[in-house]
């Protein structure tokens, strides 16, 4: 069929990948980067493809980082004992969104879920607890998120944490249960940090 | 502020130039990207770049092809004497996808809109009248958009093609007043082509 010729094909095959970008939307897209100009399809791609290439990851807490440590820990600010457990990079994005937290991260890179074969050592939490050996925190909140495998996550957190005599808190369910951290609003987010509770 | 490292801000300010992409979605998308392994990201990035340089114009009727003439004009059953004029290459792939059209396309890129400057001289118009004079053209069928630019250039062309002693009908206004041709569904779209009217 004549429908859509080979190039727009392959861009709206691969648009499709992204989340929450279907068939129709991907094709639709497709068809506009076709009547781009030149040169702006090529910042697209350049921007892709460096962007992606550029991403490192902070080797002290995981976030995402342009060299070898985040912003965040780069920040002699952030130091105050603190330490913010999340999921996702983009956990850490939404809670810096938030401007009220001032303390530091630590990005898991998954949450446990045995059915999917994710145990305790396929998630960051060997680095979790190398950390806590090392550095001076008084506190950790746990912030994953507040679904089945967050929950579990924070639960096998508070438990190998206990020994380390620290404050081990967990974010309040201000956030809606079955959600996503990533989507929650500032001030939801904000009371979810004020209201969390010793476990 | 350690919100989002450089590369994934730009890599979301690009995907915000996207129609239908906010800022909101960019940003979740540049996220996403930024999770990707390099060689699905590096996929995306050089289908977006080669299939934009790929894209030609067909030299015949203006629709997107992949070399000198498109799919369409490359179909030797489709030279029945009727040539459907729209607006966007787009327009002819919604067309195309009503499997109901068996004749050829002429493309437009643009209506007329004196407000915008957008004249005769602007869309390819004298394309079209070279063509009725060279091709065996019986019918013109106007399928440009049913919005006020969309009516006045049908209206424009029917004028001016008079002299032609062909028929030409515009499609029916079961496409909805106000609407884009490419959102029609395809059921729609076929009633607009049957109901078609001299004009």
């Amino acid at each position: 069929m004549s429908e859509t010729i080979e190039p727009i094909a392959t861009m709206a095959a691969e648009l499709n990948r992204l989340p929450g970008i279907g068939k129709k939307t991907a094709q639709r897209l497709a068809y506009f980067v076709a009547s781009m100009p030149l040169e702006d399809v090529r910042a697209l791609s350049v921007a892709l493809w460096e962007g992606r290439k550029a991403i490192r990851f902070c080797k002290t807490c995981g976030n995402y980082a342009a060299g070898d440590t985040c912003a965040v820990c780069a920040d002699p600010a952030r130091h105050n004992g603190q330490l913010c457990v999340v999921r996702d990079p983009r956990d850490v994005a939404a809670m810096e969104r938030m401007h009220a937290y001032g303390g530091l991260y630590h990005v898991l890179h998954g949450t446990l879920s045995p059915m999917d074969g994710i145990g305790p050592d396929q998630i960051h939490i060997r680095e979790l607890l190398s950390r806590l050996e090392s550095e001076k925190v008084d506190e950790v909140i746990l912030a994953t998120n507040p679904d089945v495998e967050g929950e579990a996550t924070a639960s096998y957190l508070a438990r190998i944490l206990k020994p380390f005599h620290l404050r081990i808190t967990r974010i309040a369910h201000g956030v809606p249960v079955g959600g996503d951290l990533e989507y929650t609003d500032e001030v939801t987010l904000q009371k979810a940090l004020e209201g969390r509770r010793e476990v």
